[in-house]
């Protein structure tokens, strides 16, 4: 029997709960949540520190979001012989490297498979797979609030409309900058790449375009041009470090990642060994997250002692990626008409253009016009 | 530094024993193979009895195939203390009890990843999967020579070219029968539901069909319909036991399995929590299989002990299961007739009748017309 402390009782960490309560296996007898419900009453922890002096907790679950204080607790966990499985992207992309040592040190295991793509083994299996095979490429749809939104607008819903049925059914936040930016995507993109690669890229240097200004009429002309848009992270071992970059993408529609509905993911390696190697499942949403929460705690349980890589620090190099791209702004300018291969209504389709570039003239661009929307086409 | 003997220096054991050479944690030092190649000369054993009496070896990789003697190896090993890998899916769907129960009682690991999708880690995820998940159904494209076979049918290919080509690049074997008419597919079902559900089918009450008889005109009228023809594989809980069976079936454009290329196979689970999960990546193929049997050695290796589940024997009962079916006989019959709700191009389309009821009626009426064909319509 494992004890568990809980940290968060929100959509989750309430999933967690209900999961665990019928198990033998592992209990939550302590629970952190700043809005304590009656049910819970008999088992809310007056602060951390209670929650790292109690010598019976082996394990400390970690779903607060935010770096901070989740750093701070996961640290505290960690340096009092904890076990800790979080779900929380934000904080293993910006400090993967600290709280992996820390758990190395204390001799703990440190786990985030439902960091990335929710209810998918995508981590646990990226890692079980380089054990044996090269990894060459990561890249997929890593965001199931986008997805959501993209495949609602496909039956010709507005994005604010979409959004809202989003939020309505739990798969959005209140504040939904962080998925409908990019911000998300892109720390997931970070955390694949470094177990994938060995390699920390900074979450800032990666370009990151999101999906905040599609409209109605950037579907239409995509089913015009017989491509559906999805949200999609690729990242790449390049020769300087990592090529590494959000963007959404118009894709044919015998791609895998073409079809994926509602709030699913899919999420793909290319080993050399293996080639593509994809997986499929809901990327949000309260059960699949908490069922993935808790298989991370059964691995433990069963002697899983690792995190899944050791990334030392690396810089972005995106130096070899280049493709067209569809551009829809009200301006027009010198850069536009210089790559424009074709046009359509009110659109631009470019010709290969380095990525960076493209990127770094969207965001000047922004500027005057931020209805602007861009998407990939390779 | 884990020492492990090869039974069998074929496609996969020839693939497997690169791997490791690569490797410092696992070394081959005994090889029992018919036929052996100079290179392999100083490693060949005598025979099994020198294996199991070789103290020094942890692991027996079994890649002989078929029944017999692969299962008085795997028993001989396993008595010895050995723990044993295998992708051999005829053994393991035979004698999955047995075998489990020895590896039990001599506290041993049993492990078969590769035996189901050859490089796909479906059968250890769907362990993972449900110590937290009720698992509904398992389905998929689990053969990757069919698979390769009707993909490449897809551009007018009469099926004996394909299956040449098949042949010629190692994606089928000599004597094609097990993949072409379900004998392969169908063992992998057995073994999926086991894990899945803990239930251990008989293969031989298992309605089986496969595509030996599919022409390139079965091709074009798919088309017309808008659909294309996988050969899958169904495995449900029903009350009295498993719902199993594997044929054609004739999916929509936007289906995850319809627009699996090449040799590639996606295997999903059914999740009460976990909602759809798919799994996607080459099912048959030298590297990516030979990969899934090291990744199997150094689950082992890290500490794994268990088989996937304890499963125990049932019936199957596919009581509850009926759709509609494509089917083209030169030879209608009252039973057609009578089932009929639109016709083409030599070709019937049926209201739903039992799957029990159709593999019936194909099986009578095959004896009379060997050249039938028909597909499930979901």
């Amino acid at each position: 029997m494992m004890k568990a402390a809980l940290l968060g009782y929100g959509t989750v960490g309430g999933g967690v709960d209900r999961i665990i309560q019928e198990r033998d296996d592992i209990r939550i007898t302590r629970i952190l949540e700043k809005y304590p419900k009656p049910e819970i009453a008999d088992r809310v922890a007056r602060d951390m520190d209670e929650i790292v002096a109690d010598p019976e907790i082996d394990i400390v679950i970690e779903l607060l979001g935010g770096v901070h204080p989740a750093f701070e607790f996961v640290k505290a966990a960690l340096e009092a012989g904890k076990h800790v499985v979080t779900a929380n992207k934000a904080l293993v992309s910006a400090y993967c490297k600290e709280l992996t040592a820390l758990a190395e040190e204390h001799g703990v295991a440190f786990r985030c498979t439902p960091a990335v793509g929710g209810g998918i083994p995508w981590l646990h299996n990226l890692a079980r797979c380089r054990r044996v095979d090269e990894i060459r490429e990561v890249r997929g749809i890593m965001n199931g609030t986008t997805n959501f939104i993209l495949h609602t607008m496909l039956s010709g819903t507005a994005f604010e409309d979409a959004l809202k049925t989003a939020q309505e059914l739990g798969f959005a936040e209140a504040d939904p900058t962080a998925d409908i930016d990019g911000w998300d995507i892109r720390r997931k993109l970070v955390i694949s790449a470094a177990v994938a690669f060995d390699l920390l890229a900074k979450e800032e240097e990666i370009p990151m375009f999101g999906i905040r200004t599609i409209t109605a009429q950037d579907i239409a002309n995509f089913r015009t041009l017989g491509r559906t848009c999805k949200l999609m992270a690729y990242g790449t071992k390049s020769k300087n470090g990592v090529s590494a970059y959000v963007e959404p993408t118009l894709l044919l529609p015998n791609e895998p990642e073409a079809s994926v509905p509602a709030n699913y993911n899919t999420i793909s390696l290319d080993g050399k060994l293996n080639g593509i190697q994809s997986f499929y499942g809901q990327g949000t949403g309260r059960f699949p997250t908490a069922a993935n929460v808790v298989s991370d705690c059964l691995d433990i349980l069963a002697g899983e002692r690792d995190f899944y890589a050791k990334p030392v620090p690396a810089s972005v190099d995106n130096s070899d990626a280049k493709h067209a791209y569809y551009v829809r702004t009200a301006h027009r300018d010198a850069f536009l008409t210089g790559n424009c291969v074709t046009e359509g209504n009110g659109f631009v389709i470019t010709k290969d253009i380095s990525v960076d570039e493209m990127h770094r003239w969207a965001k000047e661009k922004a500027a005057s016009d931020p209805a602007l929307f861009f998407a990939a086409i390779r």
